[in-house]
């Protein structure tokens, strides 16, 4: 088994748990850092480990296109190309596909469109999206799904989720051909994912459907096109108690540090999400309000942080950190008002500084998550 | 004394010397890092240090303008508001006003200019340049003077060097009402700048009237504001000889590498230039020719080193680092193929792991440098 169950919580459904993979073993409720392009965006692979992240996130859509998969393939994979040397969770690329990409039009076949860099035809099919994933050298595979809109009809919604059933059990026959041909120690895990938007019935039923498959995790998908956090984590009520206990949970594209204990407290493991960094680049840093090492997990957490926005006046002339109570590089080496000036400056090296203390705080909190758990 | 010579080189004007700053000893020849606005360009003053950089330099216009020498001064100076605990360098701000400012006048009072970031109407004065860079905290002061621009006519220049030594004599009155009543260890140097042009005879009534001043070294400037470098090369053969043996020489905003080769053969101490930098964020990237650790100090130095434009089709595949002889954090962890990837993806880790490996070359060449002279 990937996947070993450490504990469960007594007063919600939070889980503490490892998942073993070809690069190691990640502890869980895990955050994983996005590293859309191959880079944790203005962040090096080395300080990157430095910070014990655990685990980083490559865009399928994006390596794809650029530099390739074939390309990534001979240098012995994404982990040899970006220098690290830890787990990476692939996603299928289909999410970009239908946020990104142009003309996209879906057939039983797959999923076409139209690159957003230069134009090109692309044609992203279930057995491709896996071919891609395995090309990456990826730890945890994602199967190709249809991300419906938000909102949507339920017929349109029922009709997606047969589609991603059909598409998920297809990427399960392809994965299996390369897979098990492999060394144990050297298997990538497949993830499914539920989805079926905001309709009980529907999320439901794709659940029961994907657990005929013999997938090594599952994930929640379709929430984070335009859907509200409290659909989010209502499907979450909904699928999460139909999913094998002894498999991991993956909430794709959440979130706010709020829905991230949320969901934990709900039975999720795993999280990724752009907000760190993307906050971090237009100089919203997060701070927790106390410093004690655990948090309190429950289903409606409390104020338990608050947001700095440190392009803000009166920080102007502040020698303090922007958390005394933090670790990270930059609470360490450099004031409020230094980063402050270096955002008015224009300079890069704000960018990096922000998304130090951003991704450390993710850090951190699933640290805090784990603790509370234990 | 501050400057301490401690060898000469048989061959050439060389020298090997050390200069004493309150922050700390620097070797020369050496060359200054450029931190135009308190952050080497997408670096962090801790990995500057790392790479052993000795000096930066800090722009005295843009400081100045933002966050301001007052503000700075709050935090004890630019060191502490940066964390940089070694020597740093400050210029005048002349060379801005001339090159970026707008509306600029120049009378015998000052420099008056428009603000390039809010157009608000400024003065830069000699007692005034002197003021911000003490407040700054600056290690080593440049005096004010005119950046005449090139070509100009002899008279243009004549009268330009006559009044930068009326400037450079009220620098020194100014500096001094501070800097005695400092502690010996506490002091900041205070270097006057060799104007003249492209003209032998002013070169050399400028280094005389100059040399009558107590500066702690002297700067040959005016050679960067699109004069050739054969020209600024021709300034220095004219204006080194007439420089005192124990005073440090600083040719100011020079240059590419084999013209800092050819300055020092010419007897320079000091460089700063952008190129570096500039270049790195432009995927233009310099390798040594040699895995020597010296290099041929001569006036006209043969080509030791190539430049290696990375995001050139060439790269796409090639697993080697930029240098494999190079020892910096880029060519110790990432391939040209990796680099030429991020330029492509535009991602902002490019920048800083370019800048990183060329910066780390002129480092390198200083120190293959101050080896051949030993």
């Amino acid at each position: 088994m990937s996947f070993k169950l450490i504990k469960e919580d007594k007063k919600s459904e939070a889980r503490l748990g490892k998942i073993k993979t070809k690069h190691g073993t990640i502890k869980t409720p895990c955050f994983m850092t996005i590293a859309t392009c191959g880079s944790v965006k203005s962040l090096d692979s080395v300080e990157i480990k430095k910070m014990k992240a655990q685990i980083v996130l490559g865009n399928t859509y994006h390596l794809y296109l650029r530099p390739t998969d074939k390309l990534i393939k001979k240098f012995g994979g994404l982990h040899k190309f970006m220098n690290w040397n830890g787990p990476i969770l692939t996603d299928s690329g289909g999410y970009q596909v239908f946020s990104l990409a142009k003309m996209r039009k879906i057939t039983e076949e797959g999923a076409q469109f139209k690159s957003h860099i230069d134009g090109s035809s692309q044609m992203l099919t279930p057995e491709k999206s896996i071919e891609i994933q395995q090309n990456l050298g990826s730890d945890i595979i994602m199967v190709l799904d249809e991300c419906a809109p938000y909102p949507a009809e339920k017929k349109y919604i029922d009709e997606s989720l047969e589609l991603t059933t059909r598409w998920a059990q297809r990427c399960k026959e392809h994965f299996d051909k390369k897979n098990l041909r492999l060394k144990k120690n050297e298997r990538a895990l497949l993830f499914g994912i539920v989805q079926g938007g905001t309709y009980k019935d529907l999320r439901e039923k794709s659940a029961k459907q994907l657990l005929t498959i013999a997938f090594d995790g599952f994930a929640i998908g379709g929430v984070s096109v335009g859907e509200p956090s409290e659909k989010m984590l209502q499907a979450v009520d909904w699928v999460a108690p139909l999913l094998p206990k002894e498999k991991p949970r993956y909430l794709m594209g959440v979130g706010k540090p709020e829905e991230v204990v949320g969901a934990v407290a709900r039975g999720i493991d795993m999280f990724d999400c752009v907000i760190p960094t993307r906050n971090a680049r237009h100089g919203t840093l997060y701070r927790f309000l106390s410093k004690s090492d655990t948090i309190k997990i429950s289903k409606n957490t409390g104020k338990f942080y608050e947001l700095m926005h440190i392009t803000n006046e009166k920080f102007k002339s502040d020698k303090n950190p922007i958390d005394k109570n933090c670790g990270c590089f930059t609470c360490r080496n450099y004031s409020r008002a230094y980063l402050r000036h270096l955002f008015s400056a224009k300079e890069l090296l704000a960018l990096r500084l922000a998304s130090i203390h951003n991704i450390n705080f993710y850090l951190e909190l699933m640290k805090k998550i784990r603790n509370s758990v234990r």
